[in-house]
C-alpha cells in the first residue's frame, strides 16, 4: 500500500474511533464505566497533535485531530451528564 | 516549544491515554458502558500506524502505537470478560 495513503487511512480510522463510544453513551444514557481521566488525557494529547500540525502546516494532522478533540469534548460532557444514571 | 519534543510529548500522552480506562475496568470488574466497536476501531487504526512506522523506519511511531495496541487488546479482553457483570 502507498505509504501516504496508509497514513491517511490510519489517521481517519483513529480520528473516528471514539464516535461509536459517543453514540453508545447518548443512546444508553449511561456512562459510569467510562474513565474521565482517559477522555481528558485524550483531549490533551490530541490538542497537542493539533498544535504540532499547525507548527508543521500539516492540514491532515490538524483536521483529523481537531475532529477527534471535538468528539472527545462531547464525550466528556456526556459523561458528566449521564454518569449518575 | 521545540516541534520534535512537542510531537514526542503528544505521542506519549495519546499512547498512554487508554491506561486509565483499562485500570478502571479491571478495578470495577464492569465494562458494559464501553463500546467494543470503539476498541476494535482503535486496534485497527493504531495497527495501521505501526505498519506506517515500519515503512518509514520511525521507531517512535512504531513503539508508541504498538504499546497502545497492546493496551487496547487488554481492554477488549477485559470488556468481554466483564461486560455481563
Amino acid at each position: 500500500m502507498n505509504e501516504n495513503i496508509l497514513g491517511l487511512v490510519a489517521g481517519r480510522i483513529t480520528s473516528v474511533s471514539m464516535l461509536p463510544q459517543l453514540f453508545k453513551v447518548l443512546k444508553q444514557k449511561d456512562a459510569k464505566d467510562l474513565s474521565w481521566l482517559m477522555i481528558c488525557t485524550l483531549i490533551v494529547g490530541l490538542s497537542l497533535w493539533v498544535w504540532y500540525g499547525f507548527l508543521h502546516h500539516e492540514w491532515p494532522i490538524i483536521l483529523s485531530n481537531a475532529f477527534a478533540v471535538l468528539v472527545n469534548i462531547c464525550l466528556l460532557i456526556s459523561y458528566f451528564v449521564y454518569r449518575e444514571k
